[in-house]
């Protein structure tokens, strides 16, 4: 008889929980890839809409181990030491410092070349980062955490969230692609366990939009490269790996739509103002200039509404040692080689003011 | 005083343990990544010179999926249910079936294909596999296994045994190299905790030694493709990243020293008659005329005084996707360019009737 009422309950919680989801949509469950801390963390760990299950980490502007401390000293910034922290690859499948140096020795120098990078070619307004070793001890300007990452490398946290959660993750990537590529050669379900990858990376054709001196020299990454961005240059063939991997949904978020965003030094003061005192003095230090690569594609995640173009293209990325290295390559529909390449949803343009909106509204959450 | 007296205990025992290790050598802990369950894998676990720890499988000649059947089958044969099994990487890191039918349509058809293998250009003698699909299911010819592979990844597998052990596994390879790259990238510290690599793959110069039609025919691999070899050109970028890995030491077989072997219809018998019934069986349906490619990587491991011809090379392999992909290249001393591609001995010439010898001698240690 108890057994007979169980089944009966069961049945009707089944045929409610439809309704029940479509009242209070559950949280999406994020796992955010990167290389280092900064906004778009904190915009998705400040969300109430999603719910960050964890932070990998992966070598690109910084080294993986630099940017796996950045991340945990971060989540204690925000008073999140529950987001576990797994550190990724440092080193990118086949591209190296040494090939990079001998491939500008052919091909010309590249603008931006993060962990790599020991100086401007031009002078630049933005400051140089400091060059370091891979292996090099990290010693933070905010602070070296207390929090220590999992012992678990982030390809496996990937691919243990995935069949944990099928269908459910929503992966965030704003670096390199190297994790993600590993992730999919060792399991082949790993992508078509994730529900959705939304990447910032690649590059159409970029327009400076904004006229003002950090504007224009950022337009040196694209003038006379519009097909180049530095997270595939950085690992051509991951990127090219996971454009050919079967994920169920994937938003790209190339250089082209961050040419109408800047963090200005007045969204700084206007989000060190909205948020919790001790987040407000962390986010006071940021160094104002940048374009919004990465809030882009958090921004995009959580309010969907604030992209004003976007086009469904075939997308991959050349993994020839040449002159197009790392070069985005996207087809409309008929046109594509057909490789394994996949669809995916490309956001050209969004409305910055709604971005800029969201990120203030998102910092006041710290205050909750 | 106690603490004194262990302490002085410790002492001598750190001194007599180099001349215990000289009294008798250690045996060798060894990892078979292979693609398969055959004689090289056979002569590994009857040496008691060397301790076969785990063997992990990877897609080349076959599937990954079906390698894992057939070396858990093999294993049971051997008696040897000890020995873990991780299944290894199911695709090549940048390489692929339909990418392969594109490169051949430009630069030409490849003899072998491995898995993607569905008849052979030429009427020849040796057998055409069954064409499979990755996860298609496994029914093999000597029936099917009750043993299980182990949950783990084959990479994660390689990496938590360098560790276990560092310094003392040799790692044999005679697969493409995907597990092994995916380590390498998953953690740096890989390959120099690694004793040894010992790896089947590339190709110099080979030229036909023996006068026989299975000779004749195998030879079409090489007479015009001279620096083609199915491993590597099955998985170049992961034979690159390999090459430019920091092992302690390399061991390279390329094709050239198995154009002087071939497993004849005499050796097949002389192994039967010499092993364990049960196993005598098994060798017994083996096809033979095929050169011993993998075995000459067994046997130079456990007997290097067969080889008769090395050279030290920096050896690469050629990851753009032209006419030469995945051929190896390699360079005297001086000539390299210095990308991370390491000084490796590299065997070009066996003494093959050692080899035969060595190989019913070690089946016959089936019987003890």
């Amino acid at each position: 008889m108890a057994k007979l009422l169980r089944a009966a309950l069961t049945a009707l919680l089944m045929l409610a929980a439809p309704i029940a989801a479509h009242a209070q949509e559950p949280r999406r469950k994020v796992i955010i890839d990167d290389e280092g801390f900064a906004l778009m963390h904190l915009m998705l760990l400040e969300s109430d809409k999603v719910d960050v299950v964890g932070i990998t980490t992966v070598s690109g502007n910084t080294w993986a181990r630099r940017a796996t401390a950045m991340a945990l000293r971060g989540l204690e910034i925000a008073s999140r030491p529950d987001v576990p922290v797994a550190e990724g690859a440092t080193y990118p499948l086949l591209n190296s410092e040494v090939l990079t140096e001998r491939w500008e020795a052919l091909y010309g120098k590249l603008t931006w070349k993060g962990a790599w990078m020991k100086q401007w070619v031009e002078p630049t307004h933005q400051s140089t980062p400091a060059y370091y070793g891979p292996d090099d001890p990290v010693d933070l300007p905010w602070g070296n955490a207390r929090l220590k990452a999992s012992s678990e490398i982030a390809a496996n946290f990937l691919i243990r969230m995935v069949h944990k959660y099928p269908g459910q993750i929503t992966i965030v990537a704003c670096g390199p692609l190297t994790n993600l590529a590993l992730a999919q050669r060792l399991d082949p379900a790993f992508a078509s366990l994730a529900g959705e990858l939304v990447y910032m990376g690649g590059s159409l054709n970029p327009q400076q939009q904004l006229d003002n001196v950090s504007a224009a020299q950022f337009a040196r990454e694209y003038a006379n490269s519009p097909r180049r961005e530095f997270n595939a240059r950085f690992d051509p063939e991951a990127a090219s790996i996971v454009s050919r991997s079967p994920w169920r949904k994937i938003t790209v978020i190339p250089a082209d739509p961050s040419t109408g965003t800047q963090l200005t030094p007045e969204l700084v003061k206007a989000m060190t103002a909205a948020a919790d005192p001790d987040l407000g003095t962390f986010i006071a230090r940021m160094e104002p200039g940048f374009p919004m690569w990465d809030e882009i594609a958090a921004g995009v995640l959580l309010d969907p509404g604030m992209v004003s173009e976007a086009e469904d293209l075939y997308v991959d990325f050349n993994s020839q040692f040449g002159a197009g290295y790392g070069d985005m390559l996207s087809w409309r529909e008929g046109y594509q080689p057909g490789l394994g390449e996949r669809k995916a949803r490309v956001v050209r343009k969004i409305d910055a003011a709604r971005l800029d909106a969201l990120m203030v509204r998102l910092m006041a959450n710290s205050r909750k």
